[in-house]
């Protein structure tokens, strides 16, 4: 959207994300344009990192880069417990003033403990996640120890973000996808197990996301959320199968398919809709919305998925 | 592998792919270091693209990248039909230089069109396949004169690598996994079943192979192949039944376990040649060999594998 580009311009992600007025702003930007439902607040999942004695940067183009990778068991020692109000404040206060100026509800998130930890340990996006999964099987102790970590700091993180009055809020695992299921089970569920539970009694709906993830739909709901996110690759109603009873799915439009003209857009917005059969469904897209789609586009599906009836 | 660096240090991959005596000498390393039971062409699958009128260049740590990419009905009409002989007659010399020199059968191998179109389209490797799917989608007649162009094109060159000697040939859909089942089907298939149907009769085994393609196995065996390959996130047990009768599967230890210490490679391997069932499979990794892997663990995988016993 151009007013983004226009906020970028003079703004770098981290800026933007450690302002509470420019990411309140970002936040609003895809709700007033769009008329969407929900807002999703405008921050990264490594912004927490930084509050944790992590120094990285988001680099155009390429994603988080962390400037000294971790990797060893001193490494894990040297990353401090998250305490949200004195290390991201910022983010509590954009999320303040979210939920005065929004009509709409706001989403919360963090990051899952197998996505952080990847970057932690690559030192930025990978293809292969060869030294995460190198350090996860080989050194389990350094690894859990890891993952404690990061699980406690985000279940923090992901309270604090309810306390100032997020409604919802969304774990993004997005990379787990990499691992096998058998792996995914021993060695990344458990700590997700921890923080789902640690969010029961909050009565927000918790949201689970990751990309790929078609062989652990069934883990991804039992490890305790209410709503499983789902990519393109999977139908709906496949998804459904695979995830179990007690459930909702959100997805699952390929956000490639909003670079095509409208006709298309609408067929397979409208596949997707009678796939998620009206109830117990978020209509979103698999994955982020690519830099070249035309807003007019999505605010066309935003039109089509409130107009459908099952 | 040392061998394999001190090749590269002298000699670009394109180098080696264009020299007969240096594809071969490639070929011949990993069989004569780890005593596997065939060995495959060292080449790339971009490699007949420049036969067919394409400028690329393949570059370290990047992958292929093409000068002027392929976004029009004009660019496609600029691709000219290879001519393998006149073309990529280098590679079948390449070829019959191992299959005098080889104890072990050689497979043969090609890039499949849509794979192929991604690297034209986008100019380069890709994350999320955004043009190719915009022209995919959105001008279809473009899409299917490559997809024709690019079909008849591979089947003229696995024909002739069968012909200078190939005992197996490979498609390579690498990135197939990228695409939702019904685009798959509709935009896809029909050009992987025309290069299958070629080679009907030709008494080679067709292995079909691809990266995440979880939810596409029942239709990666269907467009005729006799082997199907199965990543690392699919269990060859839950694989078989998705791909269903008659078809052999290949696959699947992730490469990334291969850079844990070696009692959890072996408990890996055994889990995967357990879940294969001993006959109709084929042992490789779910993807290529992560270049810190130490030969040594190859090695010893290539042992375990030839003393398992169902």
């Amino acid at each position: 959207m151009p007013e983004y580009r226009a906020l970028r311009e003079k703004h770098s992600i981290l800026e933007m994300c450690s302002t509470p007025e420019l990411a309140a702003q970002a936040t609003m930007q895809p709700v007033e344009r769009l008329g969407v439902d929900a807002a999703i607040l405008f921050s990264d999942i490594v912004v927490p990192l930084r509050a944790m004695g992590i120094a990285l940067d988001i680099k155009a183009g390429v994603g988080p880069v962390i400037d000294d990778p971790v990797r060893s068991v001193a490494d894990v020692d040297r990353i401090t417990p998250l305490e949200p109000e004195l290390g991201v404040g910022y983010v509590l206060d954009a999320i303040r003033i979210l939920v005065r100026e929004l009509d709409v509800p706001l989403i919360g998130f963090g990051g899952a403990p197998f996505t952080l930890a990847s970057y932690l340990i690559e030192g930025g996006p990978s293809k292969d996640f060869a030294r995460t999964k190198a350090l996860m099987l080989g050194e389990p102790e350094t690894w859990n120890k890891l993952m404690d970590r990061l699980s406690e700091s985000i279940l923090a993180y992901l309270r604090a973000q309810i306390d100032a009055g997020a409604r919802a809020i969304q774990l993004f695992d997005s990379w787990a996808g990499a691992l096998a299921p058998a792996e995914y089970l021993t060695y990344v569920a458990p700590a997700v197990e921890r923080i789902f539970a640690g969010l029961e009694g909050h009565a927000v709906p918790r949201i689970h996301f990751g990309v790929g993830t078609g062989e652990l739909l069934h883990l991804m709901g039992a490890v305790g959320a209410d709503v499983v996110g789902v990519d393109w690759r999977v139908p709906l109603s496949k998804a459904r199968e695979r995830i179990g009873k007690g459930f909702a799915v959100q997805g699952n439009l390929d956000p490639a398919i909003c670079l095509a003209p409208w006709p298309i857009v609408e067929e397979h917005a409208l596949e997707v809709l009678r796939q998620g059969g009206g109830l117990g469904h978020i209509f979103n897209l698999g994955h982020g919305v690519l830099p070249a789609t035309d807003p007019d586009i999505l605010a066309r599906l935003v039109d089509l998925v409130h107009s459908f009836r099952p």
